[in-house]
C-alpha cells in the first residue's frame, strides 16, 4: 500500500531509544515541512483545481499535527528548538527532474514517499515505545499519512501516463530505500 | 485602525469597472499568496510559538478564502488562470531590510500593510459593485483582513522596541502609499 522498497532497519529504533527527545523535536519540524511542501506544490500548479483542493487539506492537517506535536513537547517539558536537518529530504529533492511535466510528477512522488516513510515509522514507534500516550499518538497519525501518500500518487498520475508514473514511483522508492539504508548519524524521523 | 497613509485613488475603481473579471482572478491569487506568506514566516521563525499559532490561523483562513473566490469564479463561468503579477508585492518586499531582527519586523509589517490595503479595497468594492452577491462577499472578508493586519503589527512589535516598530510601520506605510499612487496598468487587486 505504501509503495516503499524497504523496511526501516533496527538501527533506527536504537537511535530512537538513545535520543527520543531529539526525534520528537524533529517530528514537529517534519510536520511543518510537510505543510510547506503542500503549499509550495499548490503555488506551482495553482490552476489544477483538484491538486489545490487536496493540498489545502494536507496543509490544514499537517499544521494541526505540528501543533499537536508542540503540545506534546510542552507537556513533557521538552523545548522546541531548531536542529540541523538530516540529509533525507535534500537527497530526495535532488532526484527531481528539472523539466515539466516530469518535475511535477517527481515532486508529487517524492512528497508521497516521504509520507509513506513517516507512516511506516509512526507504526514502528507505536509498537516500540513504552510510553502509552506516545504510542497512541503515533497510531492516531498513521491513517492520515497513509492517505496523504495515496493522494500524492494519484495526483502524480494526472501529470503523465499512469504506467510510466508508477514505474517512476518504483525507481524513486528504490533510491529512497538506499538513502534510508545508508542512515544518518543525527537522530531524526528519517535518519 | 489600518495604519494606511492614503486612500485608494478613483482611478482604481475605473480599473475595476473596466476589468472586474481580471481583478477577481487576481483576488484568488492574492489569497493564495497571503497563505504562502504566512507559511513562509512560520518557517523562518518556527521557534516563536505565538507567531506559529497566528500564522496557522492565517494560513487556514486565507486558503478558505482562496477556495471561496474559486467557487465564485466557477459560478460566474470565469476561468481561473495564471496572470502576470502586478508590481505591488515585489516593490514592497524590496523594502525589507536584510538583517535580523529588522528583517522579521519588516516582513511582518509589509504583510500587515498588504492586509490593510486589501481590507480598504474590499470595503471600496463592497460599496461600489452593483452585483449584490459580490458586494456581500467583499463585506464578509473585511473583518478577517483587518484582524490579520492587527495580528501582523502586534507580532512585529515583539521583535523590537515598540515605538521604533511603530515608526517603521509609518515609514513603510508612506512608501506603500507612494506605490499605490503610482498605480499599475494591469488591473489587479493592488494596482
Amino acid at each position: 500500500m505504501l509503495n516503499l522498497q524497504s523496511k526501516s532497519p533496527k538501527r533506527w529504533l536504537e537511535q530512537v531509544d538513545a535520543a527520543l527527545e531529539e526525534i520528537l523535536v524533529d517530528h514537529a519540524h517534519c510536520e511543518h515541512k510537510a505543510a510547506a511542501t503542500a503549499m509550495s506544490l499548490m503555488g506551482s500548479y495553482i490552476d489544477h483545481t483538484e491538486l489545490c483542493r487536496e493540498m489545502t487539506r494536507i496543509v490544514d492537517e499537517e499544521l494541526e499535527h505540528f501543533h499537536m506535536v508542540l503540545d506534546l513537547l510542552r507537556q513533557r517539558g521538552i523545548p522546541f528548538r531548531r536542529q540541523p536537518p538530516g540529509r533525507y529530504g535534500r537527497r530526495l529533492r535532488g532526484l527531481v527532474r528539472p523539466h515539466e511535466p516530469q518535475r511535477a510528477i517527481d515532486r508529487l512522488l517524492v512528497a508521497g514517499l516521504i509520507e509513506a516513510r513517516s507512516c511506516e515509522r509512526f507504526s514502528l514507534l507505536a509498537d516500540h515505545v513504552q510510553d502509552r500516550e506516545l504510542a497512541e499518538f503515533y497510531r492516531s497519525l498513521f491513517e492520515s499519512e497513509a492517505r496523504h501518500h495515496t493522494t500524492y500518487v494519484r495526483l502524480a498520475c494526472q501529470f503523465g501516463d499512469e504506467s510510466a508514473v508508477r514505474q517512476r514511483l518504483r525507481d524513486l522508492a528504490v533510491a529512497e530505500a538506499e538513502i534510508i539504508a545508508e542512515g544518518h548519524p543525527l537522530p531524526r524521523m528519517h535518519s
